[in-house]
């Protein structure tokens, strides 16, 4: 048999999870809820295995203390090996099901339902994650219940984070700022762009003394002439004089990243990029100053903008949203129409990436923590332009 | 206004993924069809940038040459520098559509249809790929037309690949194997795991000459004691005598993935590994000399379970898929079951991980091309189990 983790988090922190899973089910009348979304199903089991692309299904109940997961008979050792729960709690689904057109893993799902007597009542399914073909397949299996979305139920739930969450959190933070300066020190003129990619990748592998790296998030690095643009992981380019960089990446530990954000320039940069800069970095303040538990998202934004509006700039994309086991967390945004009020121990990433032109933007970030007097980044990299 | 890429591949190539899908689109008596998988969208476009996780969608329509693309507005510049098609055929969606719970990107695009003239007739829809929810929106902003399923009519399209798709692959390939021997290189006791990923990291970060790698896709570095599991990135561990590390990766070029395992082992192997290894590398040579043009998907599982089989093993997943844009694409699978006809230039990863026990299991794979004499590896290292 194979030996199991020590665990990221305690018993006592997914019975956390469990418990206010339980509440809000109870809240919309959902006896039995079907969870498919793998930031949901990481959260409240500790399997963080990179199996997302087969169908894999939690289902918590009302009655039962823990979860009952089930997935691919592949990734059954690694599921034990992950997850809090009792090994009797873990199901493999046919390996026959994988690729199948007539039967899927969900379908597995439904039988030990049905077994556990769970087919009756309202049961949630997350509808808005699901596809089309799935729901209506699953409309069949799971027939005897009302089906009911419950769509964001989980997800919301997962905003407010635990001291155990914010732990880690930082840990990834600190590996956030390792793997920048990283980027930072090869970065010069006749540096490929690849040489400082791979930089950083070291240290988001390695992790740091204490905090070893446990998965790899995206990364990108949206160089001259292409700062206008974001997603780009890299490209075949060697940097000269006037090339600037915007760097986007982020740390990881037990699947929670900190997102992180720089702008690089090689040589003296352009004033419209130290003025923005410069406006960008006094908004990031007030936006901080602005995030304490009681006000809203749209008052960090509203900060951010008022301020940089001062100076002549606008940011047209959302000024951040909810970070955590997932990249981008399906709840709140940092935006003015976004009226969520902050709790102790939310955590966003404050995403200020600026595309002004369609060949001209510029990138800086931190991701932190509600308090009650503001909010405290987790980074420690000075918020400079960077200038090689 | 942004630079344009010299592009991956050439404007003929693209043409004859149009006319491809314009004919499956006949077939099916299908006008209009509005796709969102992230692998169509790339082969059809060139836009490879990793921004997936929000709406965006492409719409081919049986009179115009050139697809019609709908991103985001913070990633047009990309979708300009990267898409084949003319500037005027793509569109950014307005910031505000993010995280907004009334509206989203794909209610952009319909608005673009009607303005063309589209909402009417067959609209093909991949509602295998959208959420049920979002399905009930289209059918509300697409009113006026018929919407019918078209899920996997474009990936099946891609299965055989062209010339100028298989150069990619190759290259990808060569990538996949500088990996693998730098992370055998790095293997001994008392190297730590994460060294090793490092050192592959590296590789499938900088590519080979003349072919520079251009996006991560995973790596998975499964050792002592979770040789039983095949989806755990890597752990904080330290190689010892008696360590076996399971390992899958593959470079990429232009968002082509040519997939890779290799088994590695630190001391002298124990004989269920040894007689399980070489089974396993005279099935891998069976299943390629029945990979060629006429034979089917089956015909290649079967002549690898045959052999192993001979000498009393079985494999229970399936043994391998369709790769290229995806890593595992959603169209054939090599399984006994699966009897695709093979045509000249597909490609398969025949994944021949093989995972006995909840604590012991080994991988072996190669990616092929389909040719009229069976299946070209791509690969060219060892098929060996590598003792360190």
């Amino acid at each position: 048999m194979v030996e199991r983790a020590k665990g990221a988090f305690t018993r006592k922190e997914y019975a956390r999870r469990v418990k206010l899973t339980k509440e809000a089910m109870a809240n919309e009348d959902i006896d039995t809820l079907f969870i498919v979304e793998h930031g949901n199903l990481v959260w409240l089991t500790g399997f963080t295995a990179e199996s997302a692309y087969v169908e894999q299904s939690l289902v918590i109940d009302a009655f039962s203390e823990e979860p009952m997961l089930c997935v691919r008979q592949q990734d059954f050792a690694a599921a034990v090996h992950l997850s809090f729960m009792d090994r009797a709690r873990i199901h493999g689904f046919a390996e026959s099901l994988i690729a199948n057109p007539d039967a899927n893993g969900y379908d597995r799902m439904a039988e030990l339902m049905r077994d556990a007597g769970l087919l009756r009542g309202r049961i949630g399914v997350e509808m808005g994650i699901l596809s089309h073909n799935t729901v209506a397949q699953l409309k069949k299996s799971l027939s005897g219940a009302d089906l009911v979305d419950a769509t964001g139920l989980v997800t919301w739930l997962r905003l407010p984070k635990s001291d155990e969450e914010i732990t880690v959190m930082q840990q990834a933070s600190d590996i956030s700022d390792a793997a920048m300066q990283a980027a930072i020190d090869r970065i010069e003129a006749g540096a490929r762009e690849s040489s400082a990619v791979k930089a950083a990748l070291g240290e988001l592998c390695i992790g740091i003394d204490g905090a070893p790296a446990t998965q790899l998030e995206g990364i990108n690095f949206c160089s001259t002439p292409l700062t206008g643009t974001s997603h780009i992981q890299w490209r075949d380019t060697t940097y000269q004089d006037g090339s600037q960089i915007n760097i986007e990446l982020g740390g990881v530990r037990h699947r929670y990243a900190s997102g992180l954000m720089r702008t690089v320039h090689v040589g003296t940069p352009p004033d419209q990029l130290v003025k923005l800069h410069a406006a960008e970095v006094e908004g990031l303040a007030a936006a901080l100053a602005a995030a304490k538990v009681g006000n809203t998202c749209a008052d960090v934004a509203n900060a951010f903008q008022d301020t940089i509006r001062r100076y002549g700039f606008e940011k047209l994309s959302r000024c951040g949203y909810a970070m955590g086991i997932n990249w981008t967390e399906e709840s709140a945004s940092l935006k003015s129409d976004d009226h969520t009020v902050l709790e102790p121990g939310m955590t966003f990433h404050l995403m200020l990436g600026n595309w002004i032109d369609e060949d001209f933007g510029m990138v800086l970030s931190e991701t932190f923590v509600v308090r009650e007097t503001g909010g405290e980044a987790l980074g420690k990299l000075p918020r400079e332009l960077f200038v090689k």
